[in-house]
This record gives structure tokens, sequence and C-alpha cells, in this order.
């Protein structure tokens, strides 16, 4: 028996960022938002965003990635912050597991790639 | 504009597995089959299980598993190994990547859990 409303939460899009095809998937899991980013159709280098602190000081909050899968370069670092920092401040300073598989990580398309995220809200 | 039919395809059920709530989700991508199997809602456990060679010669494959994310206990490969070994050889030898949380591993159990995977086949 299939409950009709699915208690593991997710939805995916596809859109077109600068000319590329881009698909998008969220999961909601009670301890990660597990998002996938590709534009190969693949996985792609699997990398997880945790916030370093959870406490409730003023000061901005530092997120620590750790690619867990595939190549370890920096500016998967940067990608994966940038795109998943709102997300987990969002789902309660929960953790990211992120996959990405971009053919352009230029700053706008990140920032395009952003808004599709938030288009698959849900935490 | 989403496309009517998403390209990347993910299924997923939620059925009782000996009295424990047990819900799976699949997910198709091109490089990997991505499964959820929780009875905590959590990712839990993240394993990466990878046939280690793509030759055709009659022998029996072997597989690699490796934790990604969370505790390394010797269980949690033999379980790996167990539910994502036929997963992985119906998908054209793909790696799966394997979330695990569950209460409850025993062989029926797993054998039980293997049936769920089955059902939501997305490869």
């Amino acid at each position: 028996m299939s409950s009709p409303e699915p208690i593991i939460k997710s939805r995916q899009t596809e859109k077109d960022v600068n000319g590329v095809s881009t698909q998008v998937v969220c999961t909601e899991f009670s301890n990660y938002i597990f998002i996938v980013l590709t534009q190969y159709g693949k996985i792609g280098t699997l990398i997880s965003v945790t916030p370093d602190s959870r406490s409730n000081d003023i000061s901005t909050p530092t997120f620590s990635t750790k690619v867990l899968l595939g190549k370890d370069e920096p500016l998967t670092h940067v990608c994966a912050k940038n795109l998943a920092t709102f997300v987990s401040q969002e789902a309660g300073n929960r953790p990211v597991l992120l996959g990405l598989a971009l053919k352009d990580s230029s700053i706008d398309s990140i920032k395009q790639m952003k808004e599709i995220i938030r288009s698959c809200q849900v935490w």
C-alpha cells in the first residue's frame, strides 16, 4: 500500500540556464536535504555542506564542504557553498547533500540555479 | 516550463517490513542508481556499491563498498552489498549510491527490502 502523500518529499524540475538544460531534484530527509543539480544527467560530484555551528549567535554562520564522491576541486567547494547555504539556513540548519554536474559554473548561472532550487523547495 | 515526463526517473514507496514502516526512494542518474532505504526518515549511512570489473567473463562479479557518510560498520557493508548487487547488475553494472537507515537488518527483512526496491525499479 503506497500512501497518497509520500512521507519523503521530493520535487524536481528542468529549466534552461543560459542555454544549457539543467535538471534539479530536491528530496527532504529528516537529517539532510538532498539536492542534485545536473547538466549531464549524472549525479556528478557529491558534496556535503554542513553548518559549522548551531549556536544562535548573531555572527554569520560558516559552512564546511566535503567532497564525498568525485573530483575534489576548489571551484566545487565554492559552488557548493554558494548553492546550498541558503537551503541549509532555511531548513533549520540541516546539512545539505549536493550532487553537482555542471557544464557552466559562471556566477550568473549559479544565481539562476539557486532560483531553480528554490522552485523545488521541499524543506 | 517543467516537462510532463521528468528526465530523471524517480519512484518511491512505503511498506511495512516485519512491523516497521520502511520508505524507499529510487532515482536514476546516468552514472549512478541512487537508493535510500529508511526506517527513520533519515538518509542514514551513505554507501557506494561499485562493481569491481566490467569485464564480460563468466566469473561472479565482485563489488566494492565504501561508506561515504556515517558510521563505518562491517554489517553496513554486508547489507549494502546484499541490497544493491542485483540493482547494479540489472542496471548495466552501474554503481549504486545507497542510503541506509535501518532499525532491523535481519536476513528476512533485507530479503523483503530487496522486493520493495524492485517495486521502485527505475533502471
